[in-house]
């Protein structure tokens, strides 16, 4: 039994429940099928597991040190970024023009999780590199793109995101870092930048830093910041490395966990001059930057969910296996112990784990096909809907994983017991990693502004509608399964509900009530969009000939059964909070917190 | 502003809402006033401050390691523990015939909380110490009491709990650890101990186990289970320590949190004859045993809040700090940041960790005056009826706090964002630490079990109906307060929810799928219970001549509010679920989890 994939599941949310058969057909996609996409899981699991995983608790064990103005860290990053790097993985999903294999998204995702699941220390180096590289080929010149896409897809080069500074976190309109015009589209850099994943290291030749910076001059606030690309080496026309950049790392964050990367307070410009090129238009930054943020929202859904299957895999192995106490009918302590996992209270952890993993991991490859259907789209407004639903899905698709797979991976330790709280076994450390899921890219508080200040209110609600007729569609297409008669109610009821409560709120008057509760909105309205997953799945499961008797559709049921029956009631009760726009949180006074 | 403790809450809690001073009347706690309980927490305080705190993060990091057959650990943790013995705090709770001062226990478990909030991994050597002190002063024999009880009472000898076995973790029934009669009352212990906390170390001059064995040709199960007392050194008759009893450390558990405190494999006689010492009856030894459980139970509980109140307390502190963003209806950038405390969405994570903390402390001290309630008790069944609450609130006491106060660790990260995740600070260590707790001394699966197929049903329902008339005399006592008409119908409403659900279940004649959803009915009966000790705290604070504008009574009913609208609604939908019965998880055959 693998411990970082189950292949069955993504060969029937990829094929089964998204129908890849259809997407592949398109000319983009040209020669590649089923069997292909088999090969590159294949490839990527067998790296993933032999060579991610077995470093997985070294390199939290190890982690990266700040000696004599360098960083040091296990010497096994460093190769396994390079077995990536030669297996192609960088460049996959690229075009053949920049020697990328046009996979889809939703392909490359599903084989990026292995790494996220085997191990997410080292994996973050090489998606941060991917996600750089997308903006550049999204905005970046054909000079930029020339210099820098190559090395980057051939794993030589990585990438980063800057835009984080010690004062300026969730608030970004606040950042101070300036970039004054030297000539052309050249600048020169002053400023620092916290929280850099990846932000230093000796892993690769060199590091190009996509930056947000301010020029002096330009508007106030998100308005005035553009964005430039910095490499940690100056880079000359023939491609060349040359000269260091004068960034210089400042401190290393020592986090609880993902300790593989790198996380980097950096310095622009202060021991010398740092350049660096504008990307497309000034004081347009932070909209290129939303490229990067959206795929990088993705990803840190991705990795939570991962995260917590890693969580699910083991527990369920070891609960299969541990003796431990008898039925509850059963008094006689000279009878064997059971396996655990046929203890009731087990079965529940396993099922709650099951039923937030694969939901939440439904979630992604939809939105990652999402994608590749609208990168494919050639009606403008099929586009759009397309868009629009990414749009509102992405603080959804970020967050709930975070919350839900998190407490996942908190019921993966309760299985192992005191083993599980123990570093022998890798649960708490795949709790640990996961934690950082609920902040970076936009905390969950930041996400939920993000959803009802922003994104179901947009374009007068298109993307809302949107995402309600799809669901709908669900709805009506389970009419004539009886099996499914109870979710198919109670997602419709649901739906109601979510419709009600969004009603009230963008009704308020008042906007800081209405936003009040943002984030238990964001919850619920995630966990209908999870059981909508569950429904999709649970269709396809129940359509499928003799599925009763095969262990795995019949498994996608049960999951559905918890998930409606255990998770989305207590949607319905948030909702009913959200629709009541209470203000208790917003109206209590700091100084009642103590009183004192 | 501390970060251990917020006293004006504990005078609320002890004085106001428990009424100590009449407890304190009674002639046992003669010579105690509520100026003697502030000189208590005074001394506790500054100890807990200036000696326990510093000492959290060097000993954290530099974890217990096994070294030449001995422990070597940070050196502050003996100095700690010696200036704790100093103060007299192994004592405090004991008779004066043992050197005690005879407090109450509320304000020894309120005074430890300090500790246990400052520093766990070095307070844990002494809870084991007290708590297994207790077990020998109640069935101890005279000259074991006097043998062992002034040593561990001055803290120059410590103690251990040793259930546990690595094939025997919640399933005491099956340990192996046998015990063969010598002479007298000595027998040759043999076996192996895991997950012993303070089992092996350097701090004190001997180690106490009270040990778990089996006497060959005894019942089978738990009724084949008798105590031991076992010291690391044999002691002489005159109380001398005399040679190494053959206990031998056979590893060292590497924790998630809690470092400090070792936790030990032990083998006991495996090098030489290990001579133990029988306490009380054979055969009896888990009626023994449950005396500290229980004791430990509440301790658990109780750091449980304690570790959640760090992360309140320096998330709250940070939290009023740290500029970051304007208020929702401000989109000027030229104007200054608000600390972040101003916005609604930290307010609600403030709120939500203060209802957590302060509800389950409320529950925790309320059962410690439970005990000194029964203790001074003269009649038989108004003792009976102590007796009864405490077994009921036990596992919740101990179970709730270790679900919900670790979420509120999980804010406090949240709160503190990027900085939260990191080292610097330590809000990622107290989440770390709490994790232990939904594990140890019970799991959460078996406090559910424990709580809902023995305590709900013992004495045919008394103790769950003593329960339910204490909270209706809370209900009936709001009557004529109009502030709190919504809490009071609330909690008429959930615990009607819960005698329904708990009739269903008991009702139910399929034992296994009536305890199915134990830990549910666990969590949600916990959830009503801490509403009760909410509506408690809220009718003395609107009692207060005045309290609409006294910043500490106005957030206690500010704090009630979020408790009722935000998490009592979360316990009736797991009610629903309960009394439903429903049996997805008992169901699902574990091939159907990965279903290949």
């Amino acid at each position: 039994m693998s411990m970082i994939v189950n292949r069955r599941d993504l060969r029937f949310q990829l094929f089964e429940v998204l129908k890849l058969d259809s997407l592949l057909a398109h000319p983009r996609f040209d020669g590649c099928d089923q069997a292909v996409v088999e090969d590159v899981f294949d490839t990527a699991e067998t790296l993933a597991e032999q060579i991610f995983l077995p470093l997985a608790g070294p390199v939290d064990a190890q982690e990266p040190m700040f000696v004599d103005g360098r960083v040091q860290q296990n010497a096994g990053v460093g190769d396994a970024l390079a077995a990536f790097a030669e297996a192609g993985l960088f460049a996959a999903g690229f075009d053949e023009e920049f020697g990328g294999l046009q996979l889809p998204n939703s392909v490359t995702l599903a084989a990026q999780g292995m790494f996220s699941c085997a191990n997410i220390g080292i994996a973050n180096y090489a998606f941060l590199t991917i996600a750089a590289a997308h903006l550049l080929s999204a905005f970046g010149s054909d000079r930029q793109k020339q210099t820098f896409l190559p090395p980057m897809l051939e794993g030589r080069w990585f990438g980063t995101m800057c835009l984080s500074e010690p004062q300026a976190g969730s608030s970004l309109s606040d950042i101070k870092t300036r970039a004054e015009l030297i000539d052309g589209t050249s600048y020169r850099i002053t400023g620092s930048k916290m929280w850099i994943s990846g932000g230093d290291h000796e892993l690769s030749e060199n590091i190009v830093h996509l930056v947000l910076a301010k020029i002096p001059g330009g508007p106030p606030g998100v308005k005035g910041i553009s964005l430039f690309v910095v490499p940690r080496y100056r880079v000359g026309a023939d491609g060349d490395i040359g000269a260091w950049n004068n960034i210089a790392l400042a401190g290393l964050n020592h986090k609880m966990g993902q300790r593989g990367t790198t996380n980097c307070l950096l310095n622009f410009g202060e021991a010398g001059d740092t350049i660096g090129e504008l990307v497309g238009e000034p004081h347009n930054g932070l909209k290129y930057m939303f490229h990067m943020m959206n795929e990088a929202r993705l990803n840190v859904g991705s990795g939570s969910v991962m995260s917590a299957l890693g969580g699910y895999l083991y527990s369920l192995d070891y609960a299969r296996t541990r003796p431990q106490g008898r039925r509850p009918q059963d008094n006689d302590p000279s009878t064997p112990q059971v396996p655990i996992v046929e203890h009731a209270d087990v079965k529940r952890m396993l099922l709650a784990q099951k039923a937030a993993v694969e939901g939440a991991q439904a979630l992604i490859l939809y939105c990652a096909n999402l994608l590749d259907r609208r990168d494919i789209e050639s009606s403008a407004p099929a586009k759009a809907r397309l868009s629009a639903l990414l749009d509102i899905l992405t603080p959804m698709a970020k967050s709930w994983p975070s919350e839900h797979c998190l407490e996942a991976n908190k019921l993966a330790i309760q299985v192992l017991g005191g083993y599980g709280y123990t570093r022998d076994y890798p649960v708490e450390r795949l709790y640990r990693d996961n934690r950082l899921n609920h902040i970076h890219e936009g905390t969950y508080g930041i996400q939920g502004i993000d959803l009802l200040g922003r994104k179901v209110r947009m374009q007068d609600g298109a993307a809302f509608r949107a995402l309600l007729e799809e669901i709908s569609l669900t709805v009506e297409d389970t009419a004539d399964i009886a099996e499914v008669a109870e979710f198919r109610e109670a997602l419709a009821a649901s739906l109601g509900a979510l419709q009600s409560a969004t009603k009230d709120v963008l009704e308020c008057s008042d906007l800081p009530r209405g936003l009040a509760n943002a984030t238990a909105y964001l919850d619920s309205f995630g966990t209908v969009v999870i059981a909508w997953m569950w429904l999709r799945q649970a269709i396809v499961a129940i359509r499928t000939e003799g599925w009763e008797s095969d262990c795995f559709y019949a498994g996608k049921v049960a999951a559905c059964r918890y998930f409606f029956r255990y998770v989305l009631p207590r949607a319905m009760t948030d909702l009913a909070l959200v629709a009541s726009l209470d203000d208790t949180c917003m109206n209590v006074d700091p100084q009642q917190f103590i009183g004192v």
